[in-house]
């Protein structure tokens, strides 16, 4: 895609019970969208334990790969959370009791319940910039291009409007969706042929099944508008020759 | 953990759609429950786009860090499905009809209906072994420790039986969860005491917010059923004397 100022991001997702199965991930799908809306794309997500070295490895593996990267997961007050200790050490960063997040959480707490788990989370590299949380005090930080976030969605969610002006995105990609009841198999030769002719816009095809009808999304993207509506218009042309129901919704 | 026999699995989400935020991730919490049953933990996920060096670089990165890899997405019958052509890359095989897919598939659809786009989805490594599809006639396949599965989560589900005598699993990793009436902060110093004594228990502390009540899930996992019960009562010990309440269900 010619020209286009592209801003990428990679997302961490930092926990065992994600990797156990027991919990699912929706932080990546929230942040994603989030970050669409600022013209900024996810090129990868890496789902990782609780483990020091590995979150290390992983983030300074991500940071120079990609514009922006997101951590989600582990900066709690329990010895499981350790994603604050590990990101001073992928940047060789002092760990301590950072100034203004302890004086947040110190007003954030009544008087005699600012205790031991709580201060922990006013640990962090010492010289972190914080992300302000609106739900619950505890704040998060970030670290050159690295943004560390909390793993509980509604907190997580809550604090993404204060990042709108820090980060800096490059064009948005804008996309249509075209519902068909059909079977990929049925367009899968005409689809190809379009897509060849488009190089500018990136079709996606997504079989579906609900309520016990099966369908396919198209969804096409690009930064371009106009080169989505040429494509549209293309793909419409063989909907109708082969007399495939398009659907308002599904 | 002394003595344990680990089998440990990554897990590649092969797909835009899940980068874009359009489509949330489920197969991760499928595949990772199903693997802890047959004694395999999920240690690495990465969810990639549909990009050919992406795809070949990732599996040949994680097939030799794990016993297991397993990748969802992108077997199907359209153009954006380019996972079988890159895995023959990768493991540098032959990439073509494979016999037994093309007969499946051949008498799976009725006479002149097995066209282009459904005749795609027999090509493959030629020498892969096949994983049977109950669901939609396609099989996935595999190569070497590599598993190859479809995106769509029916129908990914109904093939994974068919693997169940393939894989060699190890010890089975059990857990307990115990959920508590409480905030993390609050049980966070002598959770991290018992932590201490218990080096063959991994304690995960988990904050939950339902029905506009807060909680938290404490999840003891080990291989050693016998370590998880003697961790469980120290905790049970702090509970009872901070007078916590436990919850029978969250």
């Amino acid at each position: 895609m010619t020209n286009k100022k592209e801003i990428i991001a990679g997302i961490i997702i930092i926990g065992n019970e994600v990797l156990s199965g027991r919990t699912k991930d929706i932080n990546t799908s929230n942040l994603a969208e989030w970050l669409n809306s600022l013209g900024i794309e996810v090129k990868e997500v890496r789902i990782i334990p609780d483990d020091e070295q590995v979150i290390i490895d992983t983030v300074n593996e991500l940071r120079n790969n990609f514009n922006y990267v997101f951590t989600t997961g582990g900066i709690g007050p329990t010895h499981d959370d350790i994603t604050a200790k590990s990101i001073s050490k992928a940047f060789s960063l002092e760990y301590g009791y950072h100034k203004e997040a302890f004086s947040i959480l110190e007003n954030y707490y009544k008087p005699g319940e600012f205790n031991e788990g709580r201060q922990k989370m006013a640990k962090m590299p010492i010289t972190a910039k914080l992300i302000i949380n609106p739900s619950s005090g505890a704040p998060g930080f970030y670290v050159e291009n690295v943004f560390c976030l909390p793993g509980v969605p509604s907190i997580l969610n809550s604090m993404l409007g204060g990042l709108n002006n820090v980060l800096v995105g490059g064009d948005q990609v804008l996309s249509k969706t075209l519902n068909l009841r059909t079977v990929e198999s049925e367009i899968a030769k005409p689809l190809s042929d379009v897509q060849k002719k488009n190089n500018e816009v990136e079709i996606g095809s997504y079989p579906f099944f609900r309520a016990g009808k099966l369908g396919v999304s198209i969804v096409l993207r690009s930064t371009n508008q106009k080169k989505i509506d040429q494509c549209n218009d293309q793909i419409l042309e063989f909907v109708k020759e082969k007399k495939i129901e398009i659907l308002r919704k599904i």
